[in-house]
């Protein structure tokens, strides 16, 4: 049953209830009255009375039965023997409003845990602590356990926040421009019930058309990753990215307290699990809008109706921008246009049927849109001239609504109060209508985004079956026995060599004569590297020499490489000189609760200067390694420019997935360094790496 | 004078005045009556008697005297003969209302052509035709000689949009979020008073504050950016970047009628002429408002209060994208905010004043960035806690206002009707307020970046005085005389020198004999070209050899070129191989009615698969010349990376200036390319040109 108890209680009580009008003891009575809670309401109160004319109780075991929330607002201190109580009593879950748990530090972070903990031996439910509440404006339920102030219409958005203060402008501002909302819930530190299980709750909800979701940072990335992808699939899942810029992230850290794990992978989990991220909270509500009352386009083929040009070149810009396309119209179309419009008006896309058309003529356009196999979505661009049936034109957009099954978006630029009635019915019609050109191209462009997103195949990562997992799981685990942490080169080879990437040919020597053995071996030209625990960065200091042409040459370098890091006893390490190829990188680093986030890029400049790099969260599907390699600003040099011929795209898709494989089996690696890896015409081979634990 | 008749008339005639409601000629004079216009309005109609209850005359020679403006809203072939009318009566300015002129076609652009020369040789002006008209609030004025709707109140700010139909969302922007207008104009097609007058108009104009323009493509870049960079330097100017798209530019090219010239330039002239430009209509309307209401911040340095952490975490994202810095609060700062906020405050920067904070709390922190120095401006994040005197914060904001010559900005988050006091309070204080976090701090950014513009040293580009422009004059004088479009090795290298820039030796020589003479006198290793007008891509054609070691194989290379070629029987270029640089393009285009647009980026993949380019319009000045090659993303490249030194970046600035000074002086070059310049740790030397006339 999840969360239905939560969000649809037959009763709530309120815990610590005041009639003081400024306490959130006395707001949250007042809200729950005043929006209609179609249950009873129980204050608790020591002293009992009445609050806000209703009979306060002593204590919550002795309200009627039976209570399924109770709001929590007594002190901190207190709060852990209430929900004992509240368990007893057979509370399904306790909203904590209460502050002064985890974010205050050591002491509350010790009360917090006993909420945990007594959540988990009784099976009560705790929401917060630190939190607002949840909002239900199902007309059977209107529960308003919250003491914020917007009283939303009913709706298809349901918001989850983890901040209280983002969240409540996310309901203000989409109440604001008219449009209803199903469920709300923004719920604090968290401490049980997680923002996932909230996604879920709004997944499984049928009236909820589309999730908001506001998050700074995330305690289980895991969870969240793989609950928002599920839904996301099949509903749109919409979401701020926020902590951007350093300062931004700083600023998160210091608000959550710097309690939540790891961060910076969240842009990268919300690209994975198909969700639809946003940099500002406007851009997010109107958009949200746009998917509450529309269809998700089949594609990003968009046909734009114009009354004056100049919105239209505005609307164009963002649409493109934002991954729209704009296709030429067919002939068909362009001749049922001609046909139908004014002579002057411009059949192409966009269509300007001039400042004089008239309903027929928008009935037409957005006829032949409709019609068009080649078009997607529809984007109306309309002002209202003095002297145009602009009602009837508001009627000709409400038809076509009605009958279309592509999305459409309407931007009517108006004098608003003396356009009223115009603006009123194509409101009204369920075309979400904007003031700006560039803000209806947004959302429509954030639908198209959606569309795709949800329209990734569904493919299991690739398991390669001729890896040696067991040996790598030994070699790993040896060396996490011996404590090390940093794994030697021979293990870090070998490592990968399990997993069958290939690697330049090399041996690991003892000495000086022994390296001439080893090269003789190996055929020269060969490389040499100093091998030692205590040198991480060999080739800062010294310890790598390319190119080495004959034995005599490589005498001298090993002898000299030996007196200079004679202090840590090193051993050397003699590699096989690969020819030129492309030298590109893949790395990877451990996100805590969550797997590896690899990263892949072109050597040398390319990352340190240009930080031209692609990132994505193991394991990594063939879809998303082709992505890796094709998302790169620098992705054409791979596959050859000015005649030159390309490298293996083939053979690093699959050394990305290879070590995906790896990573996902052995979540001891922390870090990991392929670098470089020559990409060849044919085939690809790792020329180094390092292996942190 | 310039354009005060136009903007302050002593009378207004409408020329085809009606009384049918739906009309232009009624609705102009029902908009002046409404408004309040200050004069007589006088309709003229040939059948006389009295419109919307003012007589009408039956021609404008027969309206009262004076008549400073007539707006003419009759058949498009009457109206040269109705503006000689006009010019008789002693009307300053006409306002053509009426389409059917250049946007129509050859029989309309004569029509308009019929204007010009009516308005040169009367002295009367002409605004339009194929227009709305214009505004002027002044309330000594009150002139709304315009057929749209909007109702602005008295305000600082003014507009000039191409486009009546975005100047119109503008301007009902504006209105509607309650901030007062100047002046407005829309002058349509054009044809007579332009738009850089109407700019020079507003920046003459005391109560305007800040300048607000919309264009589309410039009929005279010259006087655009003339115009607008001196009024920018005191007076902020702020612009849309429409058409940034290939599909954008196309709607543009359909819009505009395909008549504008080259406006491929426009981002490039804001730039140079100090405009702050925007992506869209919300965010300029929003940032007039900041600029109209506040002083100009003295640099990017910002101080954030907030009352609620992750509102402060999407304005601190949007002010770091933006340019902004939020530097670490003094410690002379954070003791007496350590004194005056709660304990549990978060000194930082943002400030978290805490959601219980009172009028005494935000006070203390908005003194306290006020006495800071290392802090510019102010960014208030506020959300309205029920349990807090509200009002008591708004009149501190207030306060804190009419104190601070730092601008403040502030984001209020509420619930609107419930907080309706508070937020009045805090509006009429003239502190922008805004909705949004991600709002605010946006426009916040926008003052910041134009303190950064308007500061701008004022430096002429500098004159070499070692160049010899009438030897390059003559050169291209010559080629243009003798009907070539692209310049001779010879001549292009010739022009190059005569500016100073310095060139790897060369000879052009006839045969293969004459090849070996130039190279023996040169020094190997050497260049072989071919040099032929018919050639003009020689590299994609194998015609050119690179490191060429001795005269044996320069034998072989110039026989095979000599045959390969032999058809447009070609002369040789040999020059100097030079040592290994870092190869950099200098390139230029002529934009016409505006001078050149100079390029600069790194060679190769650079410039062919990243982009990496920057450009400025000629002349270019040392700050903007250094701009050009700091500004790349791998501008890093060049300063030296990985222990690498640098190359000679002196030099490269100074080569951009020269070349610059040979496109000023020479304006018959259409294109050129120094391609590859090298680039050395002392010097830069041209290895290749190509000039097109």
């Amino acid at each position: 049953m999840g969360l239905d108890a939560l969000f649809s209680p037959r009763a709530v009580a309120v815990i610590g209830a005041s009639n003081r009008e400024l306490t959130i003891g006395y707001r949250i009575i007042e809200n729950l009255l005043d929006f209609g809670y179609t249950g009873p309401v129980y204050p608790v109160n020591p002293k009992g009375g009445e609050i806000r004319g209703l009979t306060a109780y002593p204590s919550i075991l002795e309200t009627p039965d039976p209570v399924d929330v109770a709001h929590i607002v007594i002190k901190n201190t207190y709060v852990p023997a209430c929900i004992e109580d509240c368990a007893k009593k057979g509370v399904k879950a306790v909203i904590v409003n209460t502050a002064g748990f985890r974010e205050i530090g050591e002491e509350g972070i010790a009360l917090e845990e006993q909420l945990v903990s007594i959540a988990k031996s009784t099976g009560i439910r705790v929401f917060g602590p630190n939190c607002q509440g949840i909002i239900n404006t199902d007309p059977a339920v209107r529960a308003y356990c919250n003491f914020t102030f917007t009283r939303p219409a009913p709706g298809g958005i349901s918001i989850v926040a983890q901040s209280g203060g983002v969240g409540e402008v996310i309901h203000q501002r989409i109440t604001e421009l008219g449009v209803g909302v199903r469920q709300y819930a923004s719920n604090g530190n968290a401490c049980d019930v997680s923002i996932p299980e909230i996604i879920e709750h709004f997944g499984q909800d049928e009236q909820t058309k589309v999730v908001v979701v506001h998050i700074e940072s995330l305690s289980d990335p895991k969870a969240f990753l793989d609950t928002a992808g599920d839904i996301a699939r099949h509903k749109p899942v919409l979401a701020m990215k926020v902590g951007r810029t350093a300062e931004g992230a700083k600023a998160v850290s210091s608000h959550t307290g710097g309690l939540m794990k790891q961060d910076t992978a969240i842009e990268h989990i919300f690209e994975k699990a198909g969700i639809v991220s946003f940099r500002n909270i406007e851009g997010l509500c109107q958009s949200a809008i746009g998917f509450a009352s529309q269809p998700v386009p089949a594609g990003n083929r968009v046909g734009m109706i114009a009354n004056t040009g100049g919105p239209a070149i505005i609307a164009t810009d963002e649409l493109i921008e934002g991954g729209m396309v704009m296709p030429s119209l067919s002939e068909k179309t362009a001749s049922v246009l001609r046909e139908r419009l004014y002579p002057e008006a411009s059949i192409n896309n966009p269509i300007d049927v001039l400042a004089t058309a008239g309903p027929e003529h928008f009935a037409a356009a957005m006829n032949a849109l409709r019609d068009d196999d080649a078009i997607d979505a529809i984007f109306l661009n309309f002002v209202t001239p003095f002297f145009v049936d602009t009602l009837g034109v508001a009627r000709e957009i409400a038809r076509a609504n009605s009958q279309s099954r592509k999305p459409i978006v309407a931007t009517v630029m108006t004098e608003k109060k003396g356009w009223a009635e115009t603006l009123k019915l194509i409101r009204q019609s369920g075309v979400p209508t904007y003031d700006m050109p560039e803000t209806g191209a947004r959302v429509l462009a954030s639908m198209g985004r959606y569309a795709a997103l949800s329209k990734r195949p569904i493919e299991p990562p690739v398991s390669f079956s001729d890896v040696d997992s067991a040996r790598a799981r030994s070699i790993i685990r040896s060396a996490v026995d011996a404590g090390k942490s940093l794994l030697s080169a021979d293990d870090g080879y070998s490592l990968l060599s399990c997993y069958g990437v290939d690697l330049a040919p090399y041996k690991v020597t003892a000495d000086v004569e022994e390296c001439i053995a080893s090269a003789d071996e190996i055929g020269y030209p060969v490389v040499l590297k100093v091998e030692s625990e205590s040198v991480v960065h060999k080739t800062d200091s010294g310890g790598v020499v390319l190119n080495i042409p004959d034995p005599d040459s490589l005498r001298t370098h090993a002898k000299q490489m030996a007196a200079q890091f004679a202090k840590v006893s090193p051993k050397f390490l003699v590699q096989r000189q690969l020819r030129e190829g492309q030298d590109v990188i893949v790395g990877a680093q451990a996100v805590a609760g969550l797997g590896h986030i690899l990263m892949f890029g072109l050597g040398g400049i390319f990352v340190e200067v240009l930080k031209d790099v692609s990132f994505k969260i193991t394991p990594v599907t063939s879809r998303e390694a082709r992505e890796m390699v094709e998302s790169l600003r620098a992705a054409k040099l791979l596959s050859g420019v000015r005649g030159q011929a390309g490298v293996d795209l083939a053979a690093l898709v699959e050394i990305i997935q290879r070590v995906s494989q790896m990573l996902t089996e052995n979540t001891a690696i922390r870090e990991l360094d392929l670098n470089p890896v020559f990409a060849f015409e044919r085939g690809a081979t790792a020329a180094d790496v390092r292996v942190l634990l």
